[in-house]
């Protein structure tokens, strides 16, 4: 990849934007398409072109990336009419950097490679931040050589890229780590709730945490805007939920007892249940402390 | 206090023995008691004196702390015969270290200020290293004078002393640590659990965690241990388990609902009934992956 | 006991003033006894002498009950100024039919027995319709010999006594028995909550359910008041949520993991920071619902 | 139906094969059908006819019945090869019993009825001794003529049958009450696991069950059982846990937060892991107790 290869993006939502718009910053000939047109206007204006199909994107791009929200979204895109399949022919390059189950990511990557497509599955670690910083930790699975190709790429939207194995395996991943990141989440909620309720000051638990052995980047970014309030959305609840269930139902089919996994899904579904679904995953912090 | 005062250590288990060595190695007259005296040796082979009692210890010390491991010992060594309490005249100094809940720590407090004796509790948060390399967190409160006064033996065992209030807070802010960080710990191993039964590296886990949002201090001496199955005891999954049980019983008091520290509870209980209550709180990993 | 003995009765809450009540209409001579006067009053209506101290009816009956809602008040009743123990001489016999923690019972038994007393625990299961009717389930623990005099009265409050053994025993089965009847409250909740969350009628619920394996005399007489958001309190649901809670400390010293146990008492600790403490432990429904 | 409709059965396990054999002894001309044909030998020796295919039982009886184990199963019972859905004519009738999921039943009856077949679910409450003794709940949903038309084959079936409303209705009643008795059998589970750690015994606590509030027919018919390590499976353990998982998953999408459901999920699969996945669901307690 000598002369920059033209790049595709699906999926213009808070972290494919960011994705896109770092490819455009960073010299790369970027096509995008979103089903609703209107959410391509930012990157149009970066100087992205904007197509009106998936199936054109993948058939006029070196290498096509996409991520969408869920399951529902990343099959929509590839399956539906005019979607990413309709494009691939022997040899086409699809990325998918969507956060998805391992069923639903294997059904792809087999339409995908059945008419001769290339696939890496490539879902990340990271909200919008990290994404608007090329900050992103990437959990690519699938074929090690298109790996290896679209590598550039990668970093210019991660600091860092594994590579896990077989497809599936970046799906199973960032199910393990969302999972772990929303049970300390509702941890730190419960903390927050229960200290203040016995007279500690808020600031007072977070700056404790912050001299121990559970400080985190985490803990140390969203802790004040909890106690702020400011629930701004870099990672939707919704999609915290989603992660926590999908890991459990991941636990189901390989015989693993997950109880806090199980718990945390619960303490999410009555946030989003409250109203918060959109909000940022750390708006269980409001239900938590009702 | 320009010349070094002399300094009383009860209870010589892995946290009082680390702590008083750190006070004779700063060059304080230490005298060190604990209830059986064979665990004395190393701080006396150190340099310190031994007292049989704590009352002699109190009586003969400028100042003298105890950190002793549960309410129930806690209240032997100030109330017991020949104990602290016994020894207490007006203005005698004692500071006690022990995480106990806060009805303990306020009977205590109560006593020895009835008696004219000055009370500080201090709490810490941080286990055997930290400990032993002077890096606790101290979580101070009750008389603040006191407090000050003493601040220069705190210096020498942690890294940054919160002075947080009335009697009780300390207690409580250890809870709530404490509660955090074991939810933490079940989360990782649940993540460990689900991720390796599902085809993925411990060790890859461990390093995606890492590189994000909920990498901790805890999560990356822990971790490689874990998978390693080495759970030699820093923090006793036991003393993990009642400072979770503590926290939920303050959530009682207070009205506050916390289902995730309840079933992290309970997950610590099924490894103490598991035989691992002497280990380290890492081992309810076993547990949870067995 | 040919002749009707004396009886008399502490603690005229809901549970204490229908046992006296009864043991009234059988014709018993009840001398009663209330912490606030005001609550004797109806039984003083249906001829029962009202006492000003818990010391005087146990010094001026043959057998004296007491029925208290936890153990703070039953330590009240007995240790307290003019309590029980002041009352107690050798020979005088105390049954203790509050639901009380295993701790609580064995310090009252050994205050009572070291004075000479006789003693007999006698928790109830059944709330107030059942106490009303006579149809309550007596679990007795202590001196067997005390409870074979004493059956004739219990006789008239319960439908079937057990004998369970030595002190504690009483307690223990009680809190066990509660803690399954409120994880099945809880478990009919959410039942009801998701079903019709769902799409199907509530009434339906409950009919399929009375025709199944899991139909149980309190899902057919709270079922229907709970979809009539009719809580009126039979047991108070804070009554409900200590028992629980009581139950999973049970497990804590016995080393038994009780997920579900502590996952309904942060379910019954939500429904009482809700405000519903006072009313019945059904309204659980109402939080569980929301 | 004045003479007695030929009716097929297709899928003979537990619940497929007692069913199939009353609707024999009730006279009916009965024709059958398993994937493994050597699973029909008994009803064929009771007087079944046996067919090789579904198509063929469907093509050749008045009404089919089936009854599988799970989503998977119903599915390929209906679209696989030979399947129901290649016998269905305009007219043709077909009752499912199978316990599925929402999405699945409506799949199914959505093929059915788009080829002018006619549909009802009829899932059921009740296991292998209701299904003997002809004693089943049967929870009736899709096409109420149809249901009324076989309504005397569901009387053989069933002691009550229940119509809910439109497809999906069914599946949804009957993981709710599934759901319900599976969190009741963890309950008493960790009843019996706590009480006998405590020095109850667990028969007293049966017999104090049986007299009181939650006295259910699951209580009495499994709790002797449960004591004697008697797993012999009525209704196995993986079909439960499969019914608590689809009725979180309901939550899910209805946005009801369930925390106990959650938690019975993790106990269920604890056990499930344990290997104990083909024993009753009752063997929880084995796994619970240890």
């Amino acid at each position: 990849m000598d002369k920059k290869p033209s790049v595709g993006y699906l999926g213009m939502g808070i972290m494919g934007s960011a994705m896109a718009g770092r490819l455009v910053d960073a010299g790369y000939p970027v096509t995008v398409w979103n089903r609703s047109r209107d959410k391509c206007a930012a990157l149009e204006a970066k100087g992205a072109k904007v197509s009106e199909t998936a199936q054109e994107v993948v058939e006029t791009c070196d290498v096509t990336f996409a991520c969408t929200s869920d399951p529902t979204s990343a099959r929509a895109v590839v399956f539906g009419e005019k979607g990413v399949l309709a494009g691939i022919t022997k040899g086409k390059r699809f990325v998918d950097m969507s956060t998805v189950d391992e069923e639903c990511v294997k059904e792809i990557a087999e339409a995908i490679t059945a008419k001769g497509g290339r696939f890496v599955e490539a879902p990340v670690s990271g909200s919008k931040g990290p994404a608007l910083q090329g900050q992103l930790v990437i959990l690519a699975a699938g074929e090690e050589a298109l790996q290896k190709e679209v590598q550039p790429c990668l970093d210019v939207l991660g600091k860092r890229t594994f590579f896990l194995g077989e497809v599936g395996c970046g799906a199973r991943m960032k199910l393990v780590i969302n999972m772990v990141m929303g049970i300390n989440m509702v941890a730190l909620s419960e903390g927050l709730a229960v200290g203040q309720k016995a007279g500690l000051q808020g600031k007072d638990i977070l700056e404790v945490i912050k001299e121990g052995a559970i400080a985190s980047p985490m803990y140390g970014l969203k802790g004040p805007k909890m106690l702020d309030g400011d629930f701004a959305p870099n990672f939707p609840l919704k999609h915290q939920q989603k992660d926590v269930r999908l890991a459990v139902d991941l636990g189901d089919k390989v015989g693993q007892s997950m109880p806090l996994a199980a718990a945390a899904n619960e303490a999410f579904k009555a946030a989003r249940a409250a109203g918060k679904g959109d909000e940022d995953f750390s708006a269980v912090y409001a239900t938590v402390n009702r």
